[in-house]
Order: C-alpha cells, then sequence, then structure tokens
C-alpha cells in the first residue's frame, strides 16, 4: 500500500478542484510513488468553502488558510488562491516544514517571489510550482525532441496566448483586474509561456515589450473603477543562446477562448504546437525526403511518452485535466527524493522574466532580465 | 449527502478501470443524484484482478463474477467483461433484482440480446448499455441539432470508423478473433455508430454488407490459428425515413488509431463531427449568408450544453473519460425515477441492425432488419 | 518553334472555357511537346458561343459542332458538350480523322462508350479522356506512392463526393437533370471517383449501390418536370484484388461545394486526399518510428513532382486550373508518340462501372462489371 | 473589343514570367476594361531572357530595361527586376510618360521611394505597386469585413511570415543576400505584411524591432561573402488607433515553405487568415449564439466576392496565380480613369514603415514612422 501522504487545499475555485480531482485520479493512471489525500480545504466564503469541500468529498474545511499551515497532521500546502497571496501563504508553510506546491505565478512581484524562494530553501521542504503544461504529451514530447537535437539548434521560439476572458467591457471589477492581486496578463497569461520558453529554449536575456488596457473602467457596483491590468501585452525577446522570440498575450480576442500556440523553428525543423488540439505535435523535419515535404502531425497519444503512459488507447484523446493528473503523479513519484521540479526557482525566475517585460511596457525600452532585482540589497 | 449505491464491476480490464475512473470523478464534475461507489471487482485472473482492485482502490475482489450477482450488499452490476459474456452475466443479475450497467454490444448474438432484454423487462430492474459517445458535448449536440431541425430533414448519413487494431499480422490469437467471445468488428465498432445513426436518424430499414478478413491465421502459441472475425465491414444502409446512410468499419487501417467520423446532411444544413478532434463539431448552416459560405467550427465547451456543464473553462478541452464521466452522472441523476436511458432495448436493437449486416455479408444481398428474430418461436 | 496544332472546342460553357485557359496556359509553365491553338468553337446559341469567343480570343465560332469536324485545318476535336452528346461527336471526329479530347463521362451508356471506343481504335486516331483530377499533383503523388509500394497491398479504399448542386428544390429543370443527355450522379461525380479507384487499386469485380432522388419533381417554366437522376448514390466496391471499396456520391449536401475525398488503406500504411485543401497530401507510415505515429501532411508543391514542376514556388499554391492546365502539358507532351492516355479504353471501362452500380441501385442486387455489355451481339 | 494597352516587362525572373501569365489569362477570367499586351521583355543575360520571351509568347526582348523607356509604343513599363533597381527604372518610366506598374518593395530605402513617388506624380502617369496578396479572395474579404464594421473596432493585429528560404546555410551568396539590391526580409516579407496592417487597421505610429542574421557568411565562389540582410526579424507595433500589432518575418523556419498569417482581433469578432489554405477565412463572430461558439470557415469562392468573380465554381479553389490576374484585372478595369491602386504613394508608406523597423533593429529603441524622412532637406 502506497503511503499517504496528507493535502491542505488553499483555494476553493476552478484550480482548488482542479488539485482535488487530480489527487483523486492520479493513482489510477501513474500509481507510482506516495498518494495524496485531500484532508482539508479553505476559503474566506464559510457558505462556498463548506459546499465545495462536500462536493470535493474533502472532510474538512475552514475560513483561514492559517489552520491548513499550523495543523500537524497536514504534509502539504497546495496554494490555489489568487496570485496576490500567494507569497505570503508559501512563507508561512515553509516555516512550519510543510511541502508547498503553489499554482502560478509564484508571485505578483519578484521581491516577493525571492522572498518565497528565499523561506522554502532555507528551510529545505519540497516546493513545487504548477506550471500544469509542461505535463501535456504533447507539450512534453515538444520539449524532449528540441532537448533530443530533433530540430537542430533554435533559432526562432514563438508564443502566443489568445483569449476572450476579459473581452466583454459589461464584466465587472472583481479581483483579476487589481493588479496586486490577480497581476499583469503576462504573468496570467505570459508566465506559461515563458516558463515552457526557457525550458525548451534557455535563459532569456532581454526583452522589450508593449501593453495595452482597452476596457480602462469597469462596473464596481454602482459606480466604476479602473482597470489595473493589461489587456493585451506583446514582446519581443532576445534569448543568451541568440535566438529570437516573439510573445503574444491577450485577454481580448473574441471567439479565442484559450488558445495557446507554440512554434520553435531550429536550423534543422520546425515544432508546432496549438492547444486547441492537445493531443497533437507538429513536426518538420527539414532533413526529410523532399518528396514529402511538409509536416507530421504526430498524435502524442502512444505509450512510449512518459507523459502518456497510463492513459487512454492511442486516438481516444485526452483533456486539460490530464496536465494536472501528470503533474500530481509526478510529485507522487519524486516524493521520496525530497526534491521536487520545477521549484519556486524556477516560478521566480519566471516572475523575474515576466517583471522585466512590465517594466520594459512602462519605460517604453528594452529590458535586461539582470536589471530586475528581488532580494534586498545587502 | 447523496445516497451512496455500491457498484460491482465484472470485468478488471481497461473498461473495468474506466468505469471505476468515472464513478470517483462524476460527483466532482456533475454532482447529481445519487453516489455510486464500487465496491467489489471480479476477474479470472486471481493475482491480475487482486493488483487491478489496488490501483483502482476497490476494497475487494473475487475471480467470480456471480460473487457480483449473489451479494445481497451489491445494487448495481457493471459488465464490463469480453462481450460474448454480457448477456449471461446480465440475466444472472437481473434475477437477482441488481440494476444492470452493460458495456456494448449488449450480446454477440440476437437471441442472447433478446433474452437479456427479457429479463431485465421481466424483473423490473434498471438496465443501461454503455454507448458513451452519446455523452461526448459534441456528439449530444450533433443529435441535439439534428431533432431541433437545424439542419432540416436528414437526407444522408455516413459513418466511419477506422482503427489499426488489427493491421500487424503478428499480433496473436485472443478473445478478440473469436466470433463467439469479441464478436464481429461491425458489432465492436459499428454497434457506436449504428446507436448514434438511430438516435439520429431513426429506425434503418434495411442493409447491405460486405466483411473483409485479411489476415486469416494468426499466431497461437506455437501454431496458428484460423481468425473468426472481420478486419473491415462496409455497409450500405436504407432509414425507413428515406435517408442514406453508409457505414465503414475497419481495424485495418494504418495510422488510423482510434478515428471515428460522422456527417449528417440535411435540407437545410450539414453537421460534422470527427473523434480525432473531440471537442469540435462542424456546422454548415444552409441559410447562412451566401457571403459567409462555409461550416462553423464550433468549440463544443460552453457550459450551455448539458454534456459540458461542470466542465473545465471553454478551450482548455476535455478527453474521452468524459463521455464516461457523463454517462455516469446521468445515470447518477436518473436513479430515483427508476429507468435508466439508453437501456437494453436500444442495446437490443443495434445488436439486430448489426446482425442483419453480418447476415448480408455473408448472403451477398439486401437484408431487413424484421428478418432478423430473436425470440424464440412460440 | 514548337508546332502548332489546331483545335475546335464543341461547347463553350464552363468546360470549354477552361479548355481554352488551359491551352493558353500550359505553354508559359511546361512548355515541352507541340502548342494547342484552339481556333474555332462550337455552340447552340448564336449569340452566347459568339460572346464567348470573343472573350477567349478564339478567332471563328459555329452554330455546328459538325463544322469542327469537317473542317480540313482542324486537328484536334475537343468535346466540352453535354454527356449524353459525347459519343456522337467523338465518332464523327474520327472518321474525319481528327484527334479528339473528350470531357468525362464518355457517354451516358456503356454501348454509347463502347461505340466511341470502337471508333477511335478504328481510325487510329489520338483519343484522350478528361480524367483531369489525375493531373492535380497531390493526386498524381498519392498515385505514385501506391504504385511504389509506400504503403504495401491496398486493403481499403474510399472516395466520397459531397456537393450542394442540387440541394436547392427550387433550381429549374435543365439538361443535367435528364438522364439520357446529363447521366447519373454516379456518371457525372462518380466517373472521377471510379477512375481513380481504377488507376490506383485495379479493376473492379462487382458492385452493390442504391440511389436516392430526393427532389422528385422541378419547375419546367410554369409546369413541373420528374427528374429523371439521382441526387445521392452509395456503393460498395470489391476490387479483383480482394480490396473493398466504398463510394458516396451526392449532390444533396448544403455546404459541401465541391468536396472529394479519397483515402487508400494498404498493409504498410495510409494515403488520404481532401479537395477541399487541394495542395496537400496525408501520408501515414506504418513503419514509422511509434514515437512519431501520425501523419504527414504532405505540401504537395515541390518541383520534384512531375505535375509540379513548372508551377510556383512551394507554399504559394495552385488552383482547380492547374489540373487542367498539366492535362494540356501531358497531351502536348505525348502527341508525337500518337498515343493519349488515359484513353477512350479508360474512358468506356469507367462507363461500365458506373453502369453496373446503376444497374445495381436499379435491381436491388450485387452486379459484376463483367455482366454489363456494349458491345452489339455477333 | 477591348483597347490593346502595350507592355513591356523589365524582368524574365519568376514575377516577369507571373506578370506575363496574368496579362495573358485576366481577359478570360474577368474580361472588362483595357487588354494588356506584353509585347517585350529585359534582362541582362541574353541568351536567358531570349528563351524566356520565347517561352512566354513575347516576340520581341532586349538586354536593356532603358530600350522600355524609350520606345515610343510602349504603354505601360512593368518592374520586376530585384528591389534594388526598382525606384532607378521607375523614375526614368514616368519621365517618358510610360504608366509604371512596379513589383514590391517599391525600393530598398525611404529617400529612393521618395524619389520614384515624386516622379510619378509629377509626371502624372498611372503608377501602382505589386501588393498581389489584396487580390486574394479571402484577404480581400477579410479587408471588406473589417472595413464593414463586422468584428468591431481593431484591438489587436498579428502577421507572420515564415519561409524557409534561406534556411539551407549551404546556398551560394546572390543579389537577395546583399542589402542595397535584395533589401531586407522586413522589406521583402514585411511589405506584404504592413501593407495589408495598414490597408486593414489604419497608420503605424511607431515600431520597435529586433533583427537576426543566423548564417553570416555565405559561399561565393571559392571564397566566402559576409550576409548583409536579416533572416529573421520581429516588430511590435503600435497603430495610430491604439491598437496593438505583432509582426514577425522570417526566411530561416524549415519546412515552413511560403506560411503567411494574419490574425485581426476586434471588439466584436475576429477574423483570421493562413496562406497555406489560400482558398479559406476565419469568422469568429463575438456576437453569435453561444451554443455555436467558434469560428466559421467561410470558403471564399462564392461569386459574391469581386475577387472571385469569373473564378472556377465554388469549391474548385484557386491558387497564387489568382492573385496577380485579379490585379491584372483591376488595372485593365481602373485603366480609363488614369488612375490606379494601391499607387506609389502607398509603395513609398510602406517603405518609409519598413525602414522605421529596420531602424529600430539597428538602434534598439522605439522609432515612430516619421522619424524616418526621404525627401531632400529644403
Amino acid at each position: 500500500m502506497s503511503d499517504v501522504v496528507r493535502v491542505g487545499i488553499a483555494g476553493y475555485g476552478s484550480m482548488g478542484r482542479l488539485h482535488c480531482y487530480s489527487y483523486r485520479a492520479a493513482p489510477m493512471i501513474r500509481p507510482g510513488g506516495v498518494r495524496f489525500e485531500p484532508v482539508i480545504i479553505s476559503g474566506r466564503d464559510r457558505r462556498a468553502v463548506a459546499e465545495a469541500a462536500h462536493r470535493y468529498g474533502i472532510e474538512e474545511w475552514t475560513e483561514r488558510w492559517e489552520t491548513l499551515v499550523e495543523r500537524p497532521d497536514i504534509d502539504v500546502v497546495d496554494i490555489c488562491t489568487p496570485p496576490g497571496t500567494h507569497a505570503a501563504i508559501a512563507i508561512a508553510a515553509a516555516s512550519t516544514g510543510k511541502s508547498v506546491m503553489c499554482e502560478k505565478p509564484l508571485a505578483v512581484t519578484y521581491p516577493d517571489a525571492w522572498a518565497a524562494l528565499d523561506a522554502v530553501a532555507r528551510s529545505g521542504v519540497r516546493h513545487a510550482v504548477g506550471f500544469n503544461y509542461r505535463h501535456l504529451p504533447a507539450v512534453s514530447l515538444l520539449a524532449e525532441m528540441v532537448a533530443a537535437g530533433d530540430i537542430g539548434e533554435v533559432r526562432l521560439w514563438r508564443g502566443t496566448w489568445l483569449s476572450d476572458e476579459f473581452a466583454d467591457p459589461t464584466i465587472p471589477f472583481d479581483w483579476r483586474f487589481e493588479a496586486s492581486l490577480g497581476g499583469s496578463t503576462i504573468a496570467d497569461l505570459g508566465s506559461h509561456l515563458m516558463d515552457l520558453a526557457e525550458w525548451m529554449v534557455g535563459p532569456v536575456a532581454d526583452v522589450v515589450a508593449t501593453s495595452a488596457t482597452f476596457v480602462t473602467e469597469r462596473p464596481d457596483g454602482e459606480a466604476t473603477r479602473a482597470v489595473e491590468v493589461d489587456d493585451a501585452s506583446a514582446a519581443l525577446v532576445r534569448f543568451s543562446s541568440g535566438a529570437q522570440g516573439v510573445l503574444q498575450v491577450a485577454r481580448a480576442a473574441p471567439r479565442r477562448p484559450c488558445d495557446f500556440t507554440i512554434e520553435v523553428n531550429g536550423t534543422a525543423g520546425t515544432l508546432v504546437f496549438s492547444y486547441d488540439r492537445l493531443n497533437e505535435l507538429w513536426f518538420g523535419d527539414g532533413n526529410d525526403d523532399r518528396r514529402l515535404y511538409g509536416m507530421r502531425r504526430i498524435r502524442v497519444e502512444d505509450p512510449s511518452q512518459p507523459e502518456t503512459a497510463g492513459w487512454w488507447p492511442i486516438g481516444q484523446g485526452i483533456g486539460y485535466d490530464a496536465s494536472f493528473v501528470n503533474q500530481v503523479a509526478a510529485l507522487a513519484e519524486e516524493w521520496d527524493s525530497g526534491r521536487w521540479s520545477p521549484g519556486f526557482d524556477v516560478g521566480a525566475r519566471i516572475v523575474r522574466v515576466c517583471s522585466a517585460m512590465e517594466r520594459s511596457a512602462a519605460e517604453g525600452r528594452w529590458v535586461s532580465v539582470d536589471e530586475v532585482l528581488g532580494e534586498p540589497a545587502t
């Protein structure tokens, strides 16, 4: 029988539910390692958190996230609250020796991210950031093929994330529009893409960005309130390797529900992923027979892929949840090593890259990632 | 707290696992109705069923499916064994008053299917057949739009299911190649498509079919054994309504993992579904502005769809499992009514249609579905 | 300077225009062989044919196709009139020693087709049938790859042609709805597909078909007139090789403008062509690395393909006309050999296959192609 | 009979051939207006230009483009030479009163473009720049729908052009790698996209760009020579309207033959064009029924579109050449007005925008388009 690891989930919203779903599903898909058991969930709205606990089949609930941190029977604190609250919860959890799983972005500012990283590093606990898309089979294979040299040396990288989440100007103001709580669109959507970019291509050296807020005020009760975050941003990226990158993120693109695409062009080939067809990866092999010039549409469901193992027969298709289930499975498999990956080091790094973009957009100039400082001056 | 309904699962293979997965997941997605709890699983291989029980988190296991039928604490028998065994288990379960969920096809012969239907009808238990694809959001919307008249009167229906399951001639003989146990490819793949066809277009009147077995012998230990089922079959179908249908099913199509497509052309429009992109439905509205001539690619993830409700935000995508989770949710919601749908009546009907195709292929002539008899002559 | 070959075109409709377009364009694309010059065009409507001649830049016109046949300065008679008139014009042209290019189908009945073939064979003139889609680069590559064994031995063939040409019931009666003039939908659309099928897979042995006419009467002036042809037909096909085929043709599919698809599954791979993306061919190589499981989307524009040579840089795309321009180029290149391909032998054979389908639909039984007789009993 | 306008073509390469092809084809497709007749063609390689003249069916040829300008019987000089030579030929042609059609980009530097514009403006001749993609039906419909407000106010624009033209490092140095003759990749590919961008969205205010040359030296006879142009560039674009744009152009993307895409997101909808499927336009209507959430794939072949009129029946597909044929047809239709569109004013403007990008890439800062000056200081 697998060892059971007891989890407290902070936040009962869509991420809280999905994490809970994944803890339950993972053993039926990839049964290796420990077994996580969600035992308590927190949220500020008493009635809503109680209802969620019931629905998700979690026995206990609380209005205070501090309870999760304080309870000695909790092994892992899983942070699914708004971004602006991540760092404080993580620091508190680390201080009581809990392992910490934190949704992305790790923080809204780089100093906060730095402090969270510092806290887990000092306390020696396991730490992970929820870059779940790394665990989609097609994205995972993309990264694996880049690393294996299947497209040669990377020259061009491009990532676009289009959603219509903010397209409707009548959506009322909520925490997502508050910079200190929700963070920018660069942080929300861009953090996923920049994590994948650095994972595949290596460190970003410098960036130039521009941001736009098209709907500047939103209804807030009887009044309106000024929106503090961008509807859309774009950036040019120069990687240390000399590769050239382009990023665009937007929550103002009608009939684009959540469409992200990544393309990587190397000296010897091209790889393309489009999330709207998440079980597919396109591979253009530059050394292929000219007669077959084009790209392969890889159906990334063959059990030979690590992130596909344990899933359904090839051709049946997996969904969004599979990325979270695989993420949980990886944490379970890594438990005994005492180290999770990607950790807060990666999480903090990505906050730094995104902060460089935010600064560039504000100042109208190229900004080096190194310019962004987090640690307090000594 | 929802009422708990106790389930015994017969068969621990891929279907057994998927059903178990779905019983666990359904309450987190669509929490209405009763809550099913898998409490025992059966299988003939002692070691394998024990391992499966552990992996799926089911407390008890048994080598005899009869145990599930006999135990008074079991409410539902869920049949996930090879097709040739379905009817006998269903009849036994009905005789002890269990509700019965049976994987498709209900039986390999129409007399067997008729007997199973007769048994559940006489005993008055709930009965359902696992036509899970009805619960895919895009397929469900397709049927709903046909029923709503969005494409007018149906004229043409076409369904194709291509897989490469049997393409490799070195695959050894197993129960799938034995007619009385696995059933034909018409029964295995065609039963899904013909269920969807009759659901959407109404009853089939007559059929003409042809079958081919390309790999006639397969390794069986040191020897070889004659394959008893078809690698591929095709049929022309005339519906009672006057609509014309075409079916093709094959397990001999390389690099077609499990690709099924359905197209329906009506007097006023066209609907197309392709399982390799399972979150999409194509709709060509014949009354649309000529300037926009073409088809809409509907992203069938909007919560306005019943089978989408409770799933992830639009654009994130669901997978194969969602069809089973939705199926469980529907059974849970219908529990109190004492009636499930689609029941054995539908299951038996589809066996009859498939049997007409098998007879046509054998006899080289058009066969009316009415010619196929199941009930014993009185 | 290339030799000039003088062409008389019978019929000024869409086919007449396209043929004329292609005679003009071919030398700029594939300059080999003779140069065809359209010098006269015929048509029964005096005003319309005069206008067409002007627009197409042809110096002479006539109301009588007989003029083309009689004129000693005409080398080629190119037949672009309705199908029911093809054979008579071809026979007349052969009798005066003209080379004959005839649009498909060669005739509406097999006896007529047989007579046309007999006439060209006796007179020894060049003869060709306008199966232009053979000259689309992607279709040509498909056939070439099948012939080269790239997918092994062919097992399954499927062809579907969906159009909405007859979907609107208010379209008035014209020659297309008259069986003896326009021929059936099997003949009109099916002849293309069956030509490609036999070209790729070899001879058809027997067939079973069903036809439906959904709009049975059409406006004809003040009255209505009974439609004599099918709106849609489907057929099962058994090739002599043992391969299984499925055909469906329809002019009753809304928002399907002219969508034909061909898929061929062999023992070692799969090839798929869809005309709505005519510069692409999909190839699933059954021997490919499992990690890359899927199909290649070949961009069939590389100059290494014979039918691509001379066209635009790869990626720019060619259109429908290219199939006709390539067809003309092939006739020009073959001129000196005294033999064209595909000739009336192929044209007559395809009429025979289509006639077998028509007979099967009428008689409700499998029909062997050999049963269809054309030559007069001696 | 249409009036004949006599054309001299400077340059016999791929553009020269395509222009010639289009002059011949246009009257058979869209017969309105004058009829252009190519009567002479120039090129520096005596043997090659003679061969080309023969192949294209042009009676005369010359080694000197000056002949075209000097000959009194020539009405139009059509410039198909390398970009660095465009302005000088255009200025000479204007000086002798010829109408001038010039391939894009109008010039390699903005001062040259300004001088060419000044010359045609002073002389009052017709002038046009070859932005042929405006005449693709799908691109044309995209622009028309933006102008009609079908997607509301434009917020985001993105254009990407990926090719592998320079991907192979063994391609020898030629004029394309020489900045003063071939111009940058921004000029070559970006000029098309920025023309479409300004046509659809209005003027660009400022830009920031980055350029990379990955293959810095290329074989040149026995030696190597330094490449002077970029392999890939990317830019952020701010339109005067407040819309945000992103551009990426590359000739270093393996298995991307010539793939350009344009997406425009407005307040009320989204339009997407991808050149690899050039007969399609995707339209996401933000006001569409939620149940049908998604995008329409418009088959842009309905004769209701001006750029489709005269082409093949819907569904048959047109190719690259159609954009040029339509361009010629438009010039023919506009002839009598004495004015062509888009003219050198547009051509010069686009050189200015591209020059701003080149300057930005060189100087590492945002550059306003207004900063780029062409006219000599007075």
